[in-house]
């Protein structure tokens, strides 16, 4: 169609046809002995190749929408749980009218800066609204806010942050605990109503049971998890920190649901009940397991305190017995290959996409990954880096053959949890071994600083390994530190695990 | 429990905790810069990390099941077709009484060697049954041998198996096409009632094209992929290869249905409709689309051929239009970065596991691809040297990005064809785009050798992508070589396309 005198400009093409040395050098380092004649004939192939490439690039993707107007915000200087402060308006009705939101900054709000925790991420603005923003955002919900994550989300306390360690509101030489440090901070002080958080291994819980509040991680794949950094495919969740069970169960009626194959951690066909008006249906005649072996290691005082909160659970009509599933004391450990070995192939090796999954793939999330890891991979917390040796450590040696395995185990404790379900409506244990740890100092040797870091995830990690959904609510205290105890359900029964929540915080706030 | 004199004997761990000099050269390595202090204090963390490792090497795993007797059996050498000749007889009655079967090689079959048609996994056997196993001896088939094919499944023609080539039945200098290559030949000859075959890029259908014989690319997920050997986990698809339409749905019926959440490729909540019996089913006033791209470049005696074929439809009252789908055009383009890159980090780094995904993990098999991976990487076809040093290229200078925009391109894709299906009940076009081609000899350039073994993929590649049904049935020959027909129906409506094809098949056996 084109007018044949038309001059065709120069222009770079998005992909280059690779020279012969590099794909000399390239042979040589996979050990491929290709012999001079592959060489060029592979160069000679790889012309047609690239024009297949530079056409892909030419396509334009499918993008996640943008609904709302928003300007871009500004950063926060004072309140370190804050990140970004922007003001985005969603619908004028809906469930959400009237809430404020804070955000985790893993899940990318369109036109507001993203870092992750991490300064090699810094300078990355979205073009794109996770799925669960444009949820919230036409419920009504109003977002105030980006809150301050830890560095790649990979710690149980509040100190990695790039931006420094986030104190606990009841203490402020104790953690808020992490990784979603800010958003349980702001919703502890009552700054906003409501946040969103990302748990992978206890990171909704975690602060949450330290901050007094409720953290919800729903069942594996109930909320999609499309548009948020993630960390390991079969161990990320989103889920709703709230004051109360009422808010939490309806910011996840909004969060809720299948969202067209963006997501493979989504079954199809999700069926969203209506919580928030479910909630309140009685428990009466419900059966509740207290776990034995998620009081190993407990504190005294946290064990007590949790032990005679479940027993008030009677006062309710409910059920209370002890049962034991001896997995569990397995249960972290099987979550350690899979979430370092898994994250570090994803996140870091994968730019946070990785590939054989079929879905939305955040593409200028990927390239901002990339560029930062590539600029400077040292510029992560200690953390990070102890993963990563890690991770590199068990690739080189054991080709990930650990992994492999704990993931057939897995399905193992899955089978475990779901059998003592099958006599119980819902599992109860603490959700955390201790109170809130101290922030750690500079003296502190750094097996010590490691140890306060990670070392509380016995009871929260199995079920982001498993997928249960498990909630934590305040049951108490210990000198003035919050405790919390933990509700675990059938998978994609989150109904009965709030219900139970509901009836315990009601029971909760009555003299015993 | 144990007695306290007893003493401890000495044995190795599985997993050796690093030494401070390969601590700090992985750190050098990923350029982490980790201070003295950071790798000391590591060291000492990972004290206990190894402890859990160790652990995780104790735990049993589950296993898949094995439940018939069997002797090894022997390696065929008169026959290429063959690898390895066994004998296993199922249960006494069912759907597949009678039937001998043979296997393509990638598909695990416990206590028979396996090789995969490359020399690195020569002397493995697996432990396992894949579940496809089971469930065709569970139907009282009789499996009859490992069928061989292409070198780890990487060739649309049928000359890289490590074993050598395997001629065309209708002509000796001709490929049967692969990389299905054995089961089609053995089955065009008679030798076997069925086979499996394994299609990610056209490996069922084109063999099947070329030898005149049916071949179906069931719905991805369809069947579990549980036990074979894969090359990427979106383009993944096991199916059956047979002489009718009315042997290819017996044996679907017994290989397809949800297997407990072993492959994540699965959805959970399949319907498997009983295939063979409702063959017959009339389809009359159904609909069908001539897909007019896919008549693009193809040879203009096929295209004659198959639109032919295509219109006699209408004999028995079906609607014959033609449709046009522009996307399709870039269909294969959409396929290389997917399948090459996305095995790439699959198949050849992950040896065949990768990580981030919920399964059945086969650990064994995992373990003999690394072995060979290790010892001898170049001893592997020039087709999986070319995919591995595109790849290379492509994370070196690209970090994926070109895969993670094809797999979002490829969502439009499948709209596209899932809008022509909603007006059409199924699509038709040539399986490939010429008949048989030729082996190539030694004297062939490099360039025009990868040419004739990877340039037929344009109407096949597609639907391994978007997950789309596909079958080929013989439409009629040219020049004495078989020309294949293709039906393509909606996503899990398998059952329409079978009808549609035998359909065809009733048809083309009467006098035009």
């Amino acid at each position: 169609m084109g007018d044949p005198k038309q001059p065709e400009f120069r222009k770079t093409p998005a992909v280059l046809l690779p020279s012969k040395s590099e794909l000399t050098q390239i042979s040589d380092d996979l050990r491929l002995k290709c012999s001079e004649e592959e060489i060029d004939g592979f160069r000679e192939y790889f012309k047609g190749t690239m024009k297949v490439y530079q056409r892909i690039q030419e396509i334009p993707e499918p993008q996640l929408p943008v609904k709302y107007p928003r300007t871009p915000g500004h950063k926060e200087t004072k309140d370190n749980s804050w990140y970004w402060r922007c003001d985005i308006k969603g619908a004028d009705t809906g469930k959400l009218t009237g809430k404020t939101i804070g955000v985790k900054d893993n899940v990318a709000v369109a036109g507001v800066p993203m870092m992750n925790g991490n300064r090699q991420l810094e300078g990355y603005t979205p073009e794109f609204d996770a799925t669960i923003i444009t949820r919230m955002l036409d419920a009504g919900g109003r977002i105030v806010g980006k809150t301050t994550c830890e560095d790649m989300c990979l710690s149980g306390t509040s100190w990695t942050s790039s931006s420094g360690p986030i104190p606990n509101p009841y203490c402020p030489t104790r953690a808020t605990g992490g990784s979603s440090s800010g958003s349980a901070s702001l919703v502890a002080r009552g700054e906003i109503d409501m946040a969103i958080g990302a748990d992978q291994g206890g990171s909704i819980r975690i602060p949450c049971s330290w901050c007094g509040i409720v953290g919800f991680k729903p069942t594996f794949g109930l909320i999609p998890y499309t548009g948020a950094v993630p960390i390991e495919m079969t161990v990320d969740h989103l889920g709703p920190m709230t004051r109360t069970v009422a808010d939490c169960a309806l910011l996840l009626e909004v969060l809720a649901g299948y969202d067209d194959g963006t997501d493979p951690r989504q079954p199809p066909n999700i069926v969203v009940p209506p919580y928030s008006t479910l909630l309140t249906k009685g428990v009466e005649g419900k059966r509740v397991g207290i776990l034995t072996e998620g009081f190993d290691g407990v504190d005294y005082d946290v064990s007590k305190c949790v032990r005679e909160a479940a027993y008030r659970l009677r006062e309710s009509g409910v059920v209370v017995e002890e049962v034991s599933i001896p997995l569990h004391t397995d249960g972290l450990g099987l979550w350690i290959p899979i979430s370092y070995e898994g994250a570090y192939n994803m996140m870091f090796k994968g730019n946070g996409n990785g590939e054989n999954w079929k879905g939305h793939y955040c593409t200028s999330m990927q390239e901002a990954l990339a560029r930062g890891f590539n600029l400077r991979p040292h510029d992560i917390s200690i953390v990070c880096k102890m993963q990563s040796v890690l991770s590199e450590y068990m690739v080189r040696n054991y080709q990930n053959k650990f992994y492999a395995k704990a993931q057939n185990i897995n399905r193992l404790l899955t089978k475990a949890y779901d059998q003592a379900l099958q006599t119980y409506d819902i599992l109860v244990m603490p959700t955390l071994p201790c109170t809130a740890n101290e922030l750690p100092t500079t003296d502190r040797p750094v097996l010590d600083t490691l140890r306060l870091t990670l070392g509380m995830m016995k009871n929260t990690a199995p079920f982001d390994a498993t997928g249960h959904p498990a909630l934590t609510v305040n049951a108490g205290s210990c000198e003035g530190l919050p405790v919390g105890i933990m509700f675990v359900g059938r998978s994609f029964d989150d109904l009965m695990v709030l219900q139970m929540a509901h009836a315990f915080e009601q029971i909760r706030d009555q003299p015993s």
